[in-house]
């Protein structure tokens, strides 16, 4: 079983992963019927998560996610936050994400907020 | 429907209600299959909520559920955060609860983390 840590590092890969051959094998993590919901975007399933997430990245060019503080977590949920910024430079967005581990050990439901950025 | 703040004190409202006869009318707010999972406490269906409630009421006599910060939402969900406090003192503890609201229009899911308190 992954420890939040683990949760969170993975799932920012795969948001930080520029092309689909790359990211692919990060969504292997995720389950195929995932739900995704967060205050601006919502996706079902691996193939509209994989097309969301894409469309994140050319939206965010230059921009990475950086994990903000200790993920945590209890059963089958972690919590963890983080910093949407172009590297070593300050935040320009960040966000808290529920993620909800399905039976088969992978991601099955996200849902994200947006957090205030510290200026 | 519902906003992310009217949720947030219905629910506080609930958490605070150290009788039955009081808290019952509030219940009426979530589903009768509601799920509640945080790191200490999980149950299922309204009747398992409201005898988790009433056993938390009497571990923390004394004590009140307060909003801390801005509830925030989107689609199903809201997000807010509290304190538990004696009336007027210093928080002893805290969480962040996010709230799913079903299909009829009441709390059918809830998955709460504690936080940091601010010491």
């Amino acid at each position: 079983m992954q420890t939040p840590a683990e949760i969170a590092e993975a799932y920012l890969a795969a948001w930080n992963a520029t092309d689909g051959t790359t990211r692919l094998p990060l969504l292997e993590n995720w389950d195929a019927n995932a739900r995704y919901r967060d205050p601006l975007m919502q996706a079902d399933g691996r193939e509209a998560i994989d097309a969301m997430i894409a469309a994140a990245r050319e939206r965010f060019a230059g921009l990475v996610f950086i994990l903000r503080g200790t993920p945590d977590g209890h059963g089958a949920f972690a919590r963890f936050s983080w910093d949407l910024a172009p590297r070593g430079g300050a935040p320009v967005a960040g966000g808290t994400d529920i993620v909800r581990i399905g039976e088969h050990g992978r991601i099955a439901e996200v849902i994200g907020f947006l957090d205030e950025v510290a200026s």
